[in-house]
């Protein structure tokens, strides 16, 4: 029986659970796959501090660097998250020659290049699947099971916050802030929820499966975002209305040489499979040019779910270990690609306007468009009194076409508010 | 560069088109894996037939056996499909020490733990994925990326023919025999509809999935099957109005050791994913101990992508050849389990009856429910003159106590016909 020492750096709700599982199922993983997984050192901040999980003697070290050196140790497993210092930690396991496994999103969004070109060097795995989506094995999806396929367009719902609170807002048609108050107390938003809300924590996902989808580098600070602060219960029921949903989504496409990424909020047509991902649930829409359009669905966080995806990696290196291949899924052909700038990115866009009710408003508000040759696909106007809602919903259109319509709509003095604008997608 | 030398047995559709994505994009995966696939032979039964596809001279042969035995062919994919000649010819390639990839759903279903134990054996990558689902990777996504998992739940839409009638039934509320003829025109169903709408295919590829997921053979004919020829547009209608669509589900579930496979009509609920999957796509829902709950979705069907499944398979075993690895993902711990009898798996029944409409009469029913200690749920009765409709949804029961109810009420004067009894799935 192959064994595979494995050093974990790191032990919080992830760890915890990674050390749980490897003790439920481990005797079933060795019996499976022929390779036993033990874990020989654990680097935590307060070795002392009392645990629900116990370790036997020896196992409990402050010191990552010594996990890191120690030469009982096959593989590094990294669960602490942050930029450094596990950047640094995974860089000196790899050039020690060990294989690494990460559930390290920001680290990988920001350092990915870096850490994927070491690793190719030491001849190492470098694993990652815990990094996007939790237990949702997309990076394997995109990276092994349509290696064949030319991949023409990656587009997740990436964020189970997000999706939670706007699917409160699509089911009782209250405002963002009372659904994230709500996910808050029900424990799917953190107290400080920018990271989510504002489609950062999206970003940095999006930036790893563009990267891996494309064979080319896309950073965290490369995807264009929005978050889904202004989305309104009006907008949720217009869209609904024109036959959609509102997402955020995470957008990644590659055209002629050229990729581009994008998070913000989307009309979905309600035929979209993406369409029907409720509540806290993560799904991940890719096209291949041979395999078609392929969707997976799951919870996208949770520490078991997250130790699923590491104990699968750690597997996989095992079964490397058990038939002496290294290096097995390499990272080697990554060639950096022009990204496409959104100014240049297309889409229809619906939008939602505020003006005053009055002949002739209208004319001047469609003049615009037509002078910016962005053409109308459909119109529902709504008085309230002195004050008309204009919901339109344009073809497709360049940003940059539509940024030049908005600011001259924004110095009409009819105009009262446009009070939302969001992208359209086209269906796949 | 390692190349990896391919001998095809088949070039029909399926062949014909790994064929032409190894020319389109066996570029662009030599330069992602550093492997390039060879087609190096290609057996078929008509060497001298003009093909689309053409080959260089001296690829094409009359002989299976030939390419199986040539010595410049280091893997042997087969997509010939049907029981015998494809089963000694993998045999014969796995003794040689090379290592097979197969699309053959039919072969894997009846003589999988065979070929699983002979791969084992000889120490060869024996790889699937296109035996079921066209493209989409549900054997790695069971296989490796939920291998840290005891999975409790496999549960999939697995034939795209019989998901395209019910979608039509359910939105037109027409006839099985008027959606099938439509399905029949559009090429989605075959002259002879038999192996589609009965089950038979859906039972051969929830064997093959049981085998890997619960790791005990499971066999096509260990399959408990019903085909959807009953389903009414009635029964749709009346679904719909409890909350339910009516989809062809191929389940199989682990429990206690026990394992269950079956096949049929059933109810689920609107809210459970499966529920969403449309016209022909296929899907599968897995539920593993720790990633949870989970659903890849997708074309099932096809040339090209179940192409991408068959170049998929290739890829993973260059990419071990490259790193000197064989036998990789192993098939080496099948331990017979015993299969639990249809009599007893457990799940609510939905009836609909058609019954004489007078006093009385559904006493007698409901009476004959009690005494076999099937609790009911949920009743609707709707008169139509001296026929009254009776729509019930009943708790829990066992087959068995299902089947003696049946057969106690089928013998009252005052019915006239139990018009269809569908099994509900509880929503995961």
């Amino acid at each position: 029986m192959t064994e595979l020492r494995v050093g974990m750096l790191g032990c919080g709700i992830v760890g915890t659970a990674v050390a749980d599982l490897l003790r439920s199922n481990g005797p079933e993983i060795s019996l499976r796959t022929g390779a036993a997984l033990r874990l020989m050192r654990v680097a935590v901040a307060h070795p002392e501090k009392h645990r629900r999980t116990t370790f036997d003697p020896g196992i409990l070290t402050g010191s990552a660097a010594e996990v890191v050196a120690d030469p009982r140790v096959d593989v590094v497993a990294e669960v602490i998250g942050g930029l450094e210092p596990a950047r640094t930690l995974l860089l000196d396991a790899i050039e020690r020659g060990k294989s690494v496994v990460t559930a390290n999103k920001q680290l990988m969004a920001r350092h990915g290049p870096e850490l994927f070109a070491a690793a190719a060097r030491a001849g190492v795995d470098l694993r990652l699947e815990a990094s996007v989506g939790g237990g949702l094995p997309v990076i394997q999806f995109l990276k092994e099971s349509l290696a064949a396929n030319h991949i023409r367009e990656v587009t997740g719902i990436l964020n189970g916050t997000t999706n939670y609170i706007l699917t409160k807002m699509a089911d009782e048609g209250c405002e963002f802030d009372r659904a994230l108050e709500e996910a808050q107390q029900r424990g799917f938003a953190e107290a400080n929820p920018t990271d989510d809300v504002d489609g950062h924590d999206a970003a940095a996902k999006l930036a790893i499966l563009a990267t891996i989808a494309f064979h080319t580098p896309v950073r965290a600070d490369d995807v264009y975002r929005e978050g889904i602060r202004r989305v309104s219960p009006q907008d949720m029921q217009f869209a609904r209305e024109l036959g959609y949903a509102v997402k955020l989504l995470a957008i990644a496409r590659e055209d002629e040489g050229r990729v581009e990424a994008h998070v913000h909020p989307a009309l979905v047509p309600l035929t979209h499979p993406l369409a029907a991902i409720r509540n806290e649930f993560n799904a991940v829409f890719a096209r291949g040019d041979a395999a078609g359009e392929m969707m997976i669905v799951g919870r996208g966080a949770g520490g078991l779910p997250t130790a699923s995806a590491v104990v699968a990696d750690l597997i996989d290196i095992a079964r490397n270990r058990r038939t002496g291949a290294r290096g097995r899924v390499g990272w080697d052909a990554l060639e950096a690609r022009p990204l496409r700038p959104m100014e240049e990115v297309a889409c229809p866009f619906y939008l939602l306007m505020q003006v005053t009710d009055r002949p002739g408003v209208f004319a001047r508000i469609a003049t615009i468009f037509g002078e910016e040759a962005v053409s109308i696909a459909s119109i529902v106007q709504k008085s309230r009194g002195q004050v008309a809602d204009i919901v339109m919903v344009t073809h497709t259109a360049l940003e940059a076409q539509m940024r030049r319509v908005l600011s001259r709509i924004e110095s009409l003095d009819v105009l009262h508010a446009v009070r939302d604008v969001i992208r359209v997608t086209d269906g796949g």
